[in-house]
């Protein structure tokens, strides 16, 4: 377990603490550190829905310690029937948020457990939702130096949303190869403040500053300049679902950003654990595009019924397999993805 | 003057009052409208500065009657010796903002009145003042119906920050234009937040409301999304300069929006008056680009010494004329800008 000791507990966004899953509400980063725990699978999927955990592989963990709460409740009321109800439970689950796959992918994995599970569950179940955020961890880490050989003489990257610890069990994706690059001499870090909801300006930059890494914060769409005047050679970020020929959904202007990284010959990196490859998807067409409230876009004077003013507020976009150079995850890394390369990974 | 009938009086930037200038303060809006009377060339200077005037054409209309008060000031102290003293006043409006050149052809134009001056000049420079002030208004009621006649059939268009009236004498430029083509027909207006001041956000579509527009808010970088999923066929700006040969500084982001245009096969439109052009720069290398202060972009927490969050903050960048299909000003439009065809608007 060498590699758990760079992990900075500060940063972690889930951990089981016995009585229920104590998380990081990431809505009051970085002026509070306010930390909740959670007894219930309402209020797992409510810290779900609500973004106070968020980031497709942390969703994913929080989910199988959300079954595990469940499995508690359900077995406690019904320990003949727990099976049967707790159907409704992992529906609310995974109804929570809908385009990143990982929160399925834990669900199904809770739920195969079901069918060998006699008397109380709740061991059972909380060893492996321990085994899928441990083996979450050591993903990121083995990502961090696949990644990182990537990068090569690169001076500096950009990077968006947040795909560190806080979006994770621990360490990051995108953000476990920054830090793994910087540890090898990468110069600097741009993160874009990444609207609406600020998950660069309030997350990324937090946690790298937590880890005594400097980062340099853009307006979103400064990204273009920044690019246009050599100042970053990668972009890299997560994933919330790669379809099977690599076309990948991440935060909405993941799109923008690897478009723009083309025109210039930059290189976009994608880092995700395999977990987040939904292979039941051909191509990125069928992915479903989270929407959010416009209420998140629109300042309060323009919220009355009678506001001409409305606004479009789609959460993810699609990245076509064509416009990524390199898709890493901790099976390997695929080059220039498509369908043919990416089943090394399957 | 019955184009003038069309502007709406709230939506005014600059207005003069006889005992001075009064401008409404756009860094509180749409929460508050707040007006203030400014007296004194300093007042004008401070106000461009901190942004409570802004947009290049409504720069310039101020910085024209921050002369006059100028001038006022130092007649009154020295009736002599005034064209002297007050050199260092045009230089302080010249400082106030290095990148709309609005800014220095207004002071150019109010100070080639200087040497036919005899007696007090306040009168005279006052004539002149308002009449660049109305000029621009004419030319964009003009700009308006031209780029109007570009749209064609276009159902959609997106802007980016806030070339409207509230950045102009009036009526505005890009969103002059939009003006126009809602009333032909035009069915939807986007507008970018336009981080990191948010002049779409908080400008943009306050001001379209105000004119009963309908308009619907985006995060910056969602318009590679809105552009990928075809629901806007033009990008239509303002400009803060525009080179000889049609390169043209904006908000920092038109250059991303332009090329992310061109690659979804958008037009991109500039709209901007006469005065905006820079006929002294070849091409758009040598605009200033103005960088602000990071604590513009920094959250507070970041903004102490120790602090390892650091933010880029230029607020303007510079699209190449090939990524532009149409300069719109008021002596006519200039389709596919370069040094040859943009020697039509000279």
């Amino acid at each position: 377990m060498q590699s758990t000791a760079r992990l900075n507990k500060q940063l972690q966004a889930v951990e089981w603490y016995g009585s229920g899953l104590r998380i990081l509400d990431q809505r009051y980063l970085p002026e509070l550190v306010t930390h909740h725990l959670l007894t219930t699978v309402e209020d797992v999927a409510g810290a779900i829905q609500s973004m106070q955990v968020r980031g497709a592989p942390a969703i994913g963990i929080a989910a199988a310690y959300g079954v595990v709460l469940a499995a508690r409740q359900r077995y406690a009321q019904s320990p003949l029937n727990w099976k049967t109800v707790i159907v409704d439970d992992i529906t609310l689950l995974a109804e929570s948020r809908p385009t990143a796959v990982n929160l399925a992918w834990a669900l199904d994995k809770m739920r195969a457990l079901f069918a060998s599970l006699e008397g109380d569950p709740e061991l059972f179940l909380l060893n492996t939702a321990k085994q899928i955020h441990q083996d979450d961890i050591d993903a990121n880490f083995t990502m961090g130096d696949y990644g990182a050989d990537l990068l090569g003489d690169a001076r500096a990257v950009l990077t968006h949303c947040n795909a560190g610890a806080l979006a994770t069990g621990g360490y990051g994706t995108a953000l476990g190869v920054i830090r793994s690059a910087v540890n090898r001499g990468l110069q600097q870090v741009y993160a874009t403040e990444t609207r609406p909801w600020s998950q660069g300006a309030r997350l990324t930059v937090w946690e790298l500053q937590q880890d005594n890494i400097p980062s340099i914060l853009i307006a979103d769409l400064a990204a273009g300049y920044l690019m246009q005047q050599g100042k970053v050679q990668w972009i890299i970020v997560g994933a919330d679902r790669i379809a099977a020929n690599g076309d990948t959904a991440n935060k909405i202007g993941t799109y923008a950003l690897a478009t723009l990284a083309r025109q210039h010959q930059l290189k976009t990196m994608i880092v995700a654990p395999s977990s987040t490859i939904d292979w039941n998807l051909p191509n990125g067409n069928k992915i479903p595009i989270e929407q959010r409230d416009p209420v998140e876009l629109l300042p309060e004077c323009y919220q009355s019924e009678a506001s001409l003013v409305d606004a479009w507020n789609p959460v993810f976009d699609v990245t076509p397999a064509h416009l990524i150079d390199v898709i890493v995850t901790e099976k390997g890394v695929v080059m220039r993805p498509d369908i043919q390369r990416m089943k090394s990974l399957y």
